[in-house]
């Protein structure tokens, strides 16, 4: 299993007029976990798409039970519960707040993507020497 | 089953580096979608807002299949599929290009609240109403 | 003088706590006013950029009168009040109410640019002839 | 003068297809460094609306030199040059990137409301008492 955490502070712009954090975005929430979660596996995902390689989401699940509000910091953990295979990664997502209370989680599922045939990659060699020591 | 269809043209704002739409900004496209569903109904989600009842967004499962891409005018069909009962409703919703080549689908779950207590609430009697007669 | 309106119903995402329109998502409003200000003339932004040339805001001014709410229909006023020399283009922008109060205006300076070379551009000829037999 | 300085990590959600951050999206970068700015000064923008006073964005000047892109961890330098008076406050921006070069610039001017009655109001006390002290 790979966990990671990173914390954000919600700021104006992801409220709507409920008061709250509006619904549709806290997959930037989550993607922001993502980058964080590749990031300190000690490369990046900018670096991954400089290597021809995309990683597109291809499936969200989002369950919502608690709203997170303005001026909030969350906590986004993003776990990698299973070694992924072949070409595609699900995330699993969990979102805490300051109380360390379950906000939101989630199950993100990308593929990789050959950015110039756009089709299915294997994940690059790379990220799996990094991962793959944590599922031992 | 109750159906409604609405388009909407993509601009540049909904658009990330991959040159395709941001798959967070799915979710903003739905909403407009059941927007647009209560209103063919014959009256608003504003009304219902303003007769004290919120409609929060308690689970999103989205499906990518194809991205859809700046300038692309999109049909959002948005579908109740079954007759939602006491407090929630889950709408079906699918995205369609020019060539109605499906692109994304969606099942989107709300939960009627009210607006006071914060507590679950049972669907307006004009929503009921307005909605019984598609399901008989 | 060439002006080109349109409408936009504002949706959930738009607005923020305040019940409002959130101030940061008024630059999209006034991108959708452009792009059908420029499909209005005959051709598309998206055509623009096939040709190798990417259109880049350099300044953005919005002065904010009254507030647009959800579920407003709002009208984009989007004007060249002068035919634009060389390399850049100022687009005035008037946002509207149903009600035709005015809401918003806004004064946003585009640059053209080489895709390849990113530096500064003249306007397409197709563009100019087109634009041109407003100004005289 | 008071100045603050926060720093930012751009998502994926911020981009756009040409690459860069989108136009738009700048105006929620400058509002996080207004958010820091005032938590600075030891309370925060939160509490102000608790007050019952809303600050509003009634003007928003934006210049744009070189474009922030995905994942680089950008300075927004958020500064008041006068000492604000009666109803409003006029924030400078800047943006820079990791070289220290500057991207972007702006004047967002905000007007102090009456939550209840929606018209101006004065600065609140608390707040001139923390801020006066960096104008002499």
């Amino acid at each position: 299993m790979y966990t990671s955490e990173t914390t954000i502070r919600i700021h104006y712009a992801l409220t709507d007029q409920m008061g709250v954090v509006y619904h549709g975005h806290y997959a930037q929430l989550y993607e922001i976990g993502r980058n964080e979660a590749v990031r300190e596996l000690g490369f990046t995902y900018k670096e991954i798409e400089a290597m021809g390689i995309l990683l597109v989401v291809t499936d969200i699940h989002i369950r919502f039970l608690r709203p997170a509000k303005y001026d909030d910091v969350i906590t986004v953990k993003t776990t990698l519960r299973e070694i992924p295979l072949h070409h595609k990664m699900t995330f699993h997502g969990e979102i805490y707040d300051e109380k360390n209370e379950l906000l939101n989680t989630s199950d993100i599922t990308l593929y990789f993507l050959d950015a110039k045939t756009m089709k299915r990659s294997e994940m690059p060699e790379v990220l799996k020497e990094k991962l793959f020591k944590y599922f031992n």
